[in-house]
């Protein structure tokens, strides 16, 4: 057994995300102050967002249409066409952000660019997600890109099949357990858990600890060494 | 020489899409008449869609969303909230648009699919066009979708290379001179221009007339024949 193909998680694992979704939200609760409180506002907001995921998927645009759509619930027929401004103008800057790789990203891609056919594996808005790679710079280590509409185990055994000798011979990286790492273990491949900050209450779940083919690691600069520990293991 | 791979555009080759957009506006034109004239309405919501293009990519939601901008930008500052919400659930109707394959479609894929392996090449939102096909019920009969930011020559080489021998030993079939026709050629395919009702002005080429490798078709039926004659004319 060797890996050959390391498939890498894009938002929170490569880039910020989730954080710029709470700064957004936090503005978003400014706005609305003056119709709904606080706790009220972030329910509803989740709940919105959760009744629209299978029309519009995950990213930006759909977040930015359900602000808007929890905007019109909770204003109660008052003229939020001022809010709704804000809330479009929010969603571009979004879409604009400049993108950073976090902190050892740069070099651990570059190390595991050298030994593995790497593919970023991401859901989201198919042009934001181009975009963002594009931006990051970290576009030419990647032998592939898939933006996938739901990461289950399906989508892994296809993506591994398609740009390596599948899953057997592959290993996932991400943020979320629920995501990235169940899944994908699923699947049959490794799975690491690279942890972020934040995480999106929609992508939570329990580690699968004692899993042979998982590893919680502490960061990305991590990852080259697991996978190298694993080679060890098997030769 | 042989053909081994066809590419099919989805939206207004396999089923409607620009009626369903050309109803939308036309409720639109119809909430914003006291707000603008239809001339100056239908430009600025075209020069806002082409403005959002490069963040939205194509389909629904970035639709939604430039609807939603261009009756803010026109209103002056009136209470647009309740055209707004007529806007969103537009949208979201849009995105539930019960799909059923256009005429020829059902017997044309099915005589396609027993020769070639089909891939549906397509832009717009990941997760709704991956829900039209499967609402199409002609899932089954492509090996493979390929939701892409851009229909440009290097993309058809990509998918062409992915999913068979190349663009030399494949052909591109769908509405769009500019998307579906051009690029294709360019990318060495043969290409035929299936023509639909109605196209969208951003999609508007001219025919490649006299090309070796070009057809224009007077619907997707004559498909499978004109592909028989290429093999023929080759063998």
């Amino acid at each position: 057994m060797s890996i050959t193909t390391v498939g890498l998680d894009a938002d929170d694992t490569l880039w910020h995300n989730e954080t710029i979704f709470r700064l957004t939200q936090d503005r978003f609760v400014a706005w609305l102050a003056p119709h709904a409180d606080e706790a009220a506002l972030r329910a509803r907001l989740a709940e919105v967002e959760r009744r629209n995921l299978r029309l519009y998927g995950y990213g930006v645009k759909g977040f930015t249409l359900s602000m808007i759509e929890t905007a019109m619930e909770l204003a109660g027929g008052a003229d939020i066409t001022p809010i709704v401004r804000e809330i479009l103008a929010a969603g571009r800057e979004m879409l604009a952000f400049p993108v950073e790789p976090l902190p050892g990203v740069d070099d651990a891609l570059a190390a595991l660019s050298e030994r593995y056919r790497l593919v970023l594996i991401t859901k989201g808005d198919l042009m934001h997600q181009e975009n963002k790679l594009a931006a990051s710079g970290l576009g030419d280590l990647f032998v592939a890109v898939e933006v996938v509409s739901e990461k289950d185990a399906a989508t892994y055994e296809r993506v591994f099949s398609r740009h390596g000798a599948g899953a057997d011979e592959a290993a996932m990286a991400g943020n979320s357990m629920r995501s990235d790492v169940l899944p994908a273990l699923e699947a049959g491949a490794f799975a690491a858990h690279i942890p972020y900050a934040l995480t999106w209450a929609h992508e939570e779940a329990d580690a699968p600890v004692g899993h042979p083919r998982f590893a919680a690691l502490g960061g990305i600069s991590e990852l080259p060494g697991w996978l190298d520990s694993l080679e060890r293991r098997a030769a």
